[in-house]
Protein backbone atom coordinates (compact mmCIF):
# COMPACT_ATOMS: atom_id res chain seq x y z
CA UNK A 1 0.00 0.00 0.00
CA UNK A 2 2.79 2.54 0.66
CA UNK A 3 4.17 1.21 -2.41
CA UNK A 4 1.10 2.16 -4.33
CA UNK A 5 0.66 5.44 -2.11
CA UNK A 6 4.43 6.38 -2.82
CA UNK A 7 3.40 6.25 -6.84
CA UNK A 8 0.76 8.54 -6.59
CA UNK A 9 2.11 11.84 -8.82
CA UNK A 10 1.15 15.17 -7.83
CA UNK A 11 -2.05 16.10 -10.74
CA UNK A 12 -2.11 19.91 -11.76
CA UNK A 13 -5.08 21.63 -13.31
CA UNK A 14 -4.87 19.49 -16.97
CA UNK A 15 -8.42 21.12 -17.81
CA UNK A 16 -7.54 24.74 -18.71
CA UNK A 17 -9.90 27.73 -19.82
CA UNK A 18 -8.24 27.40 -23.01
CA UNK A 19 -9.56 23.80 -23.64
CA UNK A 20 -13.41 24.63 -21.93
CA UNK A 21 -13.42 27.69 -24.68
CA UNK A 22 -11.84 25.46 -27.48
CA UNK A 23 -15.04 23.16 -26.13
CA UNK A 24 -17.73 25.79 -25.70
CA UNK A 25 -17.04 27.46 -28.93
CA UNK A 26 -16.87 30.43 -27.56
CA UNK A 27 -14.65 33.01 -25.27
CA UNK A 28 -15.83 33.81 -21.72
CA UNK A 29 -15.67 37.48 -20.47
CA UNK A 30 -17.31 39.50 -17.64
CA UNK A 31 -19.70 41.51 -18.90
CA UNK A 32 -19.70 44.19 -15.97
CA UNK A 33 -23.53 46.36 -16.21
CA UNK A 34 -22.73 49.49 -14.41
CA UNK A 35 -25.67 52.34 -13.42
CA UNK A 36 -28.29 53.81 -11.41
CA UNK A 37 -30.83 51.71 -9.78
CA UNK A 38 -33.68 51.25 -12.15
CA UNK A 39 -31.20 51.75 -15.49
CA UNK A 40 -32.52 48.61 -16.53
CA UNK A 41 -28.71 46.72 -15.98
CA UNK A 42 -30.66 43.75 -14.67
CA UNK A 43 -33.12 43.77 -17.83
CA UNK A 44 -30.56 43.83 -20.19
CA UNK A 45 -28.26 40.85 -18.84
CA UNK A 46 -30.64 39.05 -18.77
CA UNK A 47 -32.06 39.80 -22.28
CA UNK A 48 -28.71 39.55 -23.47
CA UNK A 49 -28.06 36.17 -21.74
CA UNK A 50 -31.33 34.65 -23.77
CA UNK A 51 -29.65 35.99 -27.08
CA UNK A 52 -26.07 34.01 -26.19
CA UNK A 53 -28.10 31.51 -25.16
CA UNK A 54 -29.56 30.66 -28.39
CA UNK A 55 -26.63 31.17 -30.03
CA UNK A 56 -25.21 28.43 -28.05
CA UNK A 57 -23.47 30.05 -25.22
CA UNK A 58 -22.35 29.22 -22.06
CA UNK A 59 -24.12 32.02 -19.55
CA UNK A 60 -24.78 32.84 -16.40
CA UNK A 61 -26.46 36.31 -14.83
CA UNK A 62 -24.80 37.26 -11.38
CA UNK A 63 -27.42 40.01 -9.81
CA UNK A 64 -29.05 41.04 -6.40
CA UNK A 65 -31.46 38.06 -6.48
CA UNK A 66 -28.82 35.42 -6.41
CA UNK A 67 -25.73 36.96 -4.49
CA UNK A 68 -27.03 39.19 -1.72
CA UNK A 69 -29.06 36.03 -0.25
CA UNK A 70 -26.46 33.96 -0.27
CA UNK A 71 -22.23 34.53 -1.09
CA UNK A 72 -22.78 38.12 0.33
CA UNK A 73 -25.69 37.39 2.81
CA UNK A 74 -23.63 38.79 5.95
CA UNK A 75 -22.47 41.75 4.36
CA UNK A 76 -25.02 44.89 4.65
CA UNK A 77 -25.13 48.26 3.05
CA UNK A 78 -22.08 50.28 4.37
CA UNK A 79 -19.33 51.61 2.58
CA UNK A 80 -17.49 48.73 3.52
CA UNK A 81 -20.01 46.16 2.92
CA UNK A 82 -20.89 47.08 -0.76
CA UNK A 83 -16.88 47.16 -1.91
CA UNK A 84 -16.65 43.67 0.29
CA UNK A 85 -19.56 42.73 -2.01
CA UNK A 86 -18.21 43.63 -4.94
CA UNK A 87 -15.22 42.22 -4.41
CA UNK A 88 -16.49 38.95 -3.60
CA UNK A 89 -18.67 39.27 -6.56
CA UNK A 90 -15.21 39.80 -8.90
CA UNK A 91 -13.74 37.05 -7.32
CA UNK A 92 -16.44 34.59 -7.88
CA UNK A 93 -16.71 36.57 -11.92
CA UNK A 94 -13.12 35.38 -12.33
CA UNK A 95 -14.35 31.83 -11.07
CA UNK A 96 -17.03 31.31 -13.47
CA UNK A 97 -14.94 32.90 -16.37
CA UNK A 98 -12.14 30.34 -15.59
CA UNK A 99 -15.09 27.91 -16.41
CA UNK A 100 -15.68 28.93 -19.49
CA UNK A 101 -18.99 30.89 -18.70
CA UNK A 102 -20.05 33.80 -20.00
CA UNK A 103 -20.77 36.19 -16.46
CA UNK A 104 -23.32 39.08 -17.08
CA UNK A 105 -23.26 40.92 -13.30
CA UNK A 106 -25.91 43.55 -12.77
CA UNK A 107 -24.71 45.65 -9.76
CA UNK A 108 -24.55 49.39 -9.53
CA UNK A 109 -21.61 49.43 -8.33
CA UNK A 110 -21.21 53.64 -8.17
CA UNK A 111 -17.39 54.06 -7.38
CA UNK A 112 -14.71 54.27 -9.85
CA UNK A 113 -12.65 52.62 -7.35
CA UNK A 114 -14.58 49.25 -6.64
CA UNK A 115 -15.54 49.27 -10.55
CA UNK A 116 -11.72 49.20 -11.18
CA UNK A 117 -10.23 47.16 -8.56
CA UNK A 118 -12.87 44.34 -10.03
CA UNK A 119 -11.10 45.31 -13.57
CA UNK A 120 -7.81 44.38 -12.18
CA UNK A 121 -8.95 41.00 -10.87
CA UNK A 122 -8.93 39.49 -14.64
CA UNK A 123 -6.77 38.81 -17.22
CA UNK A 124 -6.34 42.16 -19.10
CA UNK A 125 -9.81 42.27 -21.58
CA UNK A 126 -11.53 40.13 -19.51
CA UNK A 127 -13.76 42.76 -18.04
CA UNK A 128 -16.16 44.67 -20.52
CA UNK A 129 -18.02 47.41 -18.25
CA UNK A 130 -20.81 48.71 -19.45
CA UNK A 131 -22.39 52.04 -18.50
CA UNK A 132 -26.13 51.81 -18.61
CA UNK A 133 -26.40 55.75 -19.15
CA UNK A 134 -30.51 56.32 -17.47
CA UNK A 135 -30.75 59.92 -15.80
CA UNK A 136 -32.60 60.17 -12.06
CA UNK A 137 -35.43 61.21 -13.52
CA UNK A 138 -36.02 58.22 -15.27
CA UNK A 139 -35.33 55.63 -13.37
CA UNK A 140 -37.36 57.24 -10.55
CA UNK A 141 -40.29 57.09 -12.62
CA UNK A 142 -39.88 53.67 -13.36
CA UNK A 143 -39.36 52.57 -9.48
CA UNK A 144 -40.05 49.68 -10.16
CA UNK A 145 -39.12 48.43 -6.69
CA UNK A 146 -40.41 51.12 -5.21
CA UNK A 147 -37.07 52.13 -3.41
CA UNK A 148 -36.54 55.73 -5.01
CA UNK A 149 -39.99 56.39 -2.87
CA UNK A 150 -38.55 55.28 0.40
CA UNK A 151 -35.14 57.01 -0.35
CA UNK A 152 -37.21 60.38 -0.81
CA UNK A 153 -39.24 59.69 2.65
CA UNK A 154 -35.70 58.86 4.27
CA UNK A 155 -36.49 55.12 4.94
CA UNK A 156 -33.42 54.20 2.93
CA UNK A 157 -30.43 55.99 3.43
CA UNK A 158 -27.30 56.04 1.23
CA UNK A 159 -29.14 55.39 -1.77
CA UNK A 160 -27.41 56.12 -4.96
CA UNK A 161 -28.65 58.81 -7.19
CA UNK A 162 -30.31 60.58 -3.77
CA UNK A 163 -28.44 60.27 -1.30
CA UNK A 164 -25.54 58.70 -2.02
CA UNK A 165 -23.11 59.56 -5.16
CA UNK A 166 -22.56 57.70 -8.36
CA UNK A 167 -19.35 58.16 -10.21
CA UNK A 168 -19.93 57.41 -14.37
CA UNK A 169 -17.10 55.39 -15.62
CA UNK A 170 -14.26 56.78 -17.74
CA UNK A 171 -13.45 54.86 -20.79
CA UNK A 172 -16.22 52.22 -20.07
CA UNK A 173 -16.29 50.14 -22.60
CA UNK A 174 -19.35 50.36 -23.82
CA UNK A 175 -22.35 53.29 -23.10
CA UNK A 176 -25.82 52.64 -23.47
CA UNK A 177 -28.56 55.22 -23.31
CA UNK A 178 -31.14 52.92 -21.39
CA UNK A 179 -33.45 55.58 -21.00
CA UNK A 180 -33.53 56.17 -24.41
CA UNK A 181 -32.94 53.35 -26.48
CA UNK A 182 -35.19 50.66 -26.83
CA UNK A 183 -33.80 47.04 -24.94
CA UNK A 184 -33.50 45.34 -28.24
CA UNK A 185 -31.03 48.12 -29.51
CA UNK A 186 -29.27 47.84 -25.79
CA UNK A 187 -28.98 44.24 -26.43
CA UNK A 188 -27.55 44.31 -29.87
CA UNK A 189 -24.96 46.53 -29.07
CA UNK A 190 -23.49 44.51 -26.21
CA UNK A 191 -23.67 41.70 -29.03
CA UNK A 192 -21.89 43.57 -30.99
CA UNK A 193 -19.27 44.09 -28.93
CA UNK A 194 -18.63 40.74 -28.10
CA UNK A 195 -18.14 39.81 -31.53
CA UNK A 196 -15.86 42.64 -32.15
CA UNK A 197 -13.84 41.42 -29.16
CA UNK A 198 -13.84 38.15 -30.58
CA UNK A 199 -15.72 36.37 -27.80
CA UNK A 200 -18.37 34.83 -30.10
CA UNK A 201 -18.61 34.07 -33.35
CA UNK A 202 -19.65 36.92 -35.69
CA UNK A 203 -22.21 34.64 -36.55
CA UNK A 204 -25.10 33.43 -35.34
CA UNK A 205 -24.51 30.05 -34.43
CA UNK A 206 -21.56 28.46 -32.23
CA UNK A 207 -19.82 25.41 -33.45
CA UNK A 208 -19.54 23.20 -31.09
CA UNK A 209 -16.05 21.49 -31.36
CA UNK A 210 -15.78 19.82 -27.76
CA UNK B 1 -38.42 58.67 -24.64
CA UNK B 2 -40.28 58.37 -21.25
CA UNK B 3 -42.80 56.57 -23.58
CA UNK B 4 -40.40 54.01 -24.42
CA UNK B 5 -38.94 53.62 -21.05
CA UNK B 6 -42.57 53.02 -19.97
CA UNK B 7 -41.94 50.23 -22.17
CA UNK B 8 -39.49 48.61 -20.52
CA UNK B 9 -40.18 44.73 -18.97
CA UNK B 10 -38.91 43.87 -15.83
CA UNK B 11 -36.98 40.61 -17.11
CA UNK B 12 -36.67 37.97 -14.92
CA UNK B 13 -34.57 35.20 -15.83
CA UNK B 14 -35.46 33.03 -19.34
CA UNK B 15 -32.22 31.02 -19.04
CA UNK B 16 -32.64 28.70 -16.57
CA UNK B 17 -30.37 25.69 -15.56
CA UNK B 18 -32.77 23.55 -16.96
CA UNK B 19 -31.81 24.81 -20.37
CA UNK B 20 -28.22 25.14 -19.82
CA UNK B 21 -27.89 21.83 -18.55
CA UNK B 22 -29.98 20.49 -21.67
CA UNK B 23 -27.33 22.49 -24.27
CA UNK B 24 -24.69 20.91 -22.51
CA UNK B 25 -26.08 16.94 -22.66
CA UNK B 26 -25.66 16.49 -18.84
CA UNK B 27 -26.32 17.72 -15.48
CA UNK B 28 -24.67 20.03 -13.06
CA UNK B 29 -23.49 18.75 -9.16
CA UNK B 30 -21.18 19.43 -6.32
CA UNK B 31 -18.87 16.93 -6.09
CA UNK B 32 -17.18 17.88 -2.81
CA UNK B 33 -14.04 15.54 -1.77
CA UNK B 34 -13.37 15.62 2.06
CA UNK B 35 -10.49 14.03 3.68
CA UNK B 36 -7.10 14.74 5.53
CA UNK B 37 -4.55 16.74 3.87
CA UNK B 38 -2.42 14.60 1.70
CA UNK B 39 -5.41 12.15 1.22
CA UNK B 40 -5.33 12.90 -2.55
CA UNK B 41 -8.26 15.09 -3.13
CA UNK B 42 -6.86 18.03 -5.25
CA UNK B 43 -5.56 15.11 -7.33
CA UNK B 44 -8.43 13.34 -7.58
CA UNK B 45 -10.63 16.35 -8.78
CA UNK B 46 -8.27 17.03 -11.25
CA UNK B 47 -7.52 13.82 -12.60
CA UNK B 48 -11.71 13.39 -12.88
CA UNK B 49 -12.05 16.60 -14.08
CA UNK B 50 -10.13 15.27 -17.18
CA UNK B 51 -11.97 12.35 -17.60
CA UNK B 52 -15.50 14.35 -17.56
CA UNK B 53 -13.95 16.95 -20.09
CA UNK B 54 -12.96 14.13 -22.29
CA UNK B 55 -16.64 12.89 -22.71
CA UNK B 56 -17.75 16.41 -23.38
CA UNK B 57 -19.12 17.61 -19.84
CA UNK B 58 -18.46 21.49 -18.60
CA UNK B 59 -16.37 21.16 -15.28
CA UNK B 60 -14.56 23.19 -12.88
CA UNK B 61 -12.23 22.65 -9.56
CA UNK B 62 -12.13 24.42 -6.76
CA UNK B 63 -9.03 23.90 -4.23
CA UNK B 64 -7.04 25.62 -2.51
CA UNK B 65 -5.17 27.05 -5.05
CA UNK B 66 -7.70 29.17 -7.04
CA UNK B 67 -10.18 29.94 -3.48
CA UNK B 68 -7.76 30.75 -0.97
CA UNK B 69 -5.65 33.84 -2.78
CA UNK B 70 -9.12 35.31 -4.34
CA UNK B 71 -12.27 34.77 -2.59
CA UNK B 72 -10.91 33.86 0.60
CA UNK B 73 -8.20 35.42 0.61
CA UNK B 74 -9.28 37.91 3.54
CA UNK B 75 -9.89 34.47 5.57
CA UNK B 76 -7.25 33.37 7.87
CA UNK B 77 -7.26 29.36 9.85
CA UNK B 78 -9.22 30.33 12.75
CA UNK B 79 -12.11 28.00 13.50
CA UNK B 80 -14.65 30.68 12.18
CA UNK B 81 -12.36 31.79 9.55
CA UNK B 82 -12.45 28.27 8.29
CA UNK B 83 -16.07 28.40 8.48
CA UNK B 84 -16.53 31.06 6.63
CA UNK B 85 -14.39 29.83 3.75
CA UNK B 86 -16.31 27.20 3.58
CA UNK B 87 -19.47 28.96 3.40
CA UNK B 88 -18.08 31.03 0.63
CA UNK B 89 -16.92 28.18 -0.97
CA UNK B 90 -20.46 26.41 -0.96
CA UNK B 91 -22.61 29.11 -1.96
CA UNK B 92 -20.04 30.15 -5.12
CA UNK B 93 -20.29 26.08 -5.87
CA UNK B 94 -24.24 26.62 -5.81
CA UNK B 95 -23.68 29.28 -8.34
CA UNK B 96 -21.44 27.39 -10.20
CA UNK B 97 -24.26 24.56 -10.40
CA UNK B 98 -26.47 26.78 -11.51
CA UNK B 99 -24.17 27.66 -14.31
CA UNK B 100 -24.60 24.36 -15.54
CA UNK B 101 -21.06 23.01 -14.59
CA UNK B 102 -19.72 20.19 -12.85
CA UNK B 103 -18.12 21.26 -9.55
CA UNK B 104 -15.25 19.82 -8.19
CA UNK B 105 -14.14 20.76 -4.81
CA UNK B 106 -10.90 19.98 -3.07
CA UNK B 107 -11.02 21.11 1.05
CA UNK B 108 -10.31 19.12 3.66
CA UNK B 109 -13.24 20.20 5.14
CA UNK B 110 -12.74 18.64 8.81
CA UNK B 111 -16.14 18.75 10.53
CA UNK B 112 -19.55 17.35 9.82
CA UNK B 113 -21.24 20.78 10.78
CA UNK B 114 -19.92 22.73 8.12
CA UNK B 115 -20.33 20.11 5.28
CA UNK B 116 -23.95 19.38 6.13
CA UNK B 117 -24.08 23.09 6.08
CA UNK B 118 -22.57 23.18 2.71
CA UNK B 119 -25.16 20.22 1.61
CA UNK B 120 -27.95 22.19 2.98
CA UNK B 121 -27.56 25.02 0.52
CA UNK B 122 -27.62 23.20 -2.15
CA UNK B 123 -31.23 21.40 -3.70
CA UNK B 124 -31.62 17.83 -2.43
CA UNK B 125 -29.27 15.77 -4.26
CA UNK B 126 -27.24 18.21 -5.99
CA UNK B 127 -24.18 17.78 -3.46
CA UNK B 128 -22.15 14.40 -3.36
CA UNK B 129 -20.21 13.91 -0.25
CA UNK B 130 -16.49 11.88 -1.35
CA UNK B 131 -14.88 11.04 1.81
CA UNK B 132 -11.01 10.01 0.59
CA UNK B 133 -10.24 7.64 3.56
CA UNK B 134 -6.72 7.78 3.87
CA UNK B 135 -4.72 7.10 7.07
CA UNK B 136 -2.43 9.98 8.89
CA UNK B 137 0.40 7.50 8.45
CA UNK B 138 -0.09 7.08 4.79
CA UNK B 139 -0.83 10.81 4.35
CA UNK B 140 2.19 12.27 6.48
CA UNK B 141 4.49 9.58 4.39
CA UNK B 142 3.34 11.66 1.11
CA UNK B 143 3.57 15.07 2.89
CA UNK B 144 3.68 16.14 -0.74
CA UNK B 145 3.75 20.01 0.72
CA UNK B 146 5.64 19.44 3.58
CA UNK B 147 3.08 20.41 5.77
CA UNK B 148 3.37 17.45 8.46
CA UNK B 149 6.68 17.78 9.40
CA UNK B 150 5.74 21.29 10.02
CA UNK B 151 2.72 20.11 12.25
CA UNK B 152 4.74 18.17 14.19
CA UNK B 153 7.76 20.47 14.58
CA UNK B 154 4.84 23.04 16.23
CA UNK B 155 5.77 25.35 12.79
CA UNK B 156 1.90 24.88 12.11
CA UNK B 157 -1.10 25.29 14.96
CA UNK B 158 -4.30 23.37 14.22
CA UNK B 159 -3.23 20.83 11.55
CA UNK B 160 -5.93 18.37 11.43
CA UNK B 161 -4.83 14.71 11.84
CA UNK B 162 -2.19 15.85 14.43
CA UNK B 163 -3.18 18.82 16.28
CA UNK B 164 -7.05 19.19 15.32
CA UNK B 165 -9.36 16.88 15.00
CA UNK B 166 -11.16 15.43 11.38
CA UNK B 167 -14.39 13.99 11.63
CA UNK B 168 -15.33 11.72 8.81
CA UNK B 169 -18.31 11.88 7.00
CA UNK B 170 -21.71 9.54 8.49
CA UNK B 171 -22.94 8.70 5.23
CA UNK B 172 -21.01 10.21 2.48
CA UNK B 173 -21.90 9.53 -0.67
CA UNK B 174 -19.17 7.57 -1.63
CA UNK B 175 -16.34 6.28 0.20
CA UNK B 176 -12.65 5.97 -1.45
CA UNK B 177 -9.51 4.19 -0.15
CA UNK B 178 -7.23 6.52 -1.58
CA UNK B 179 -4.32 4.88 0.61
CA UNK B 180 -5.11 1.96 -1.10
CA UNK B 181 -7.24 2.38 -4.60
CA UNK B 182 -4.93 3.21 -7.44
CA UNK B 183 -5.80 6.84 -8.53
CA UNK B 184 -7.81 5.42 -11.72
CA UNK B 185 -9.88 3.10 -9.41
CA UNK B 186 -10.94 6.53 -7.58
CA UNK B 187 -11.52 7.86 -10.59
CA UNK B 188 -13.51 5.21 -11.97
CA UNK B 189 -15.89 5.32 -8.83
CA UNK B 190 -16.24 8.69 -8.60
CA UNK B 191 -17.74 8.30 -12.75
CA UNK B 192 -19.73 5.56 -12.08
CA UNK B 193 -20.99 7.33 -9.16
CA UNK B 194 -22.03 10.26 -11.38
CA UNK B 195 -23.68 7.74 -14.03
CA UNK B 196 -25.68 5.59 -11.84
CA UNK B 197 -26.77 9.41 -10.33
CA UNK B 198 -28.30 10.50 -13.99
CA UNK B 199 -25.38 13.20 -14.16
CA UNK B 200 -23.36 12.47 -16.92
CA UNK B 201 -24.56 9.83 -19.78
CA UNK B 202 -23.59 6.28 -18.51
CA UNK B 203 -22.27 5.57 -21.98
CA UNK B 204 -18.43 7.28 -23.13
CA UNK B 205 -19.81 10.65 -24.53
CA UNK B 206 -21.93 13.50 -24.02
CA UNK B 207 -24.29 14.37 -27.43
CA UNK B 208 -24.22 17.98 -27.52
CA UNK B 209 -28.13 18.91 -28.16
CA UNK B 210 -28.03 22.56 -27.38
Amino acid sequence: MAEQSSNTVWHHATVTRQRRESQNGHKAVVVWFTGLSGAGKSTLAHAVEEQLHQQGCRTVVLDGDNVRHGLCGDLGFSETDRSENLRRIGETSKLLVEAGVITLTAFISPTQADRQRVRSLMPHGNFLEIYCDCSVAVCESRDVKGLYAKARAGEITNFTGISAPYEPPKGANLTLHTGEESLQQSVSRVIELLQQRGIIPAKNSVTHSG
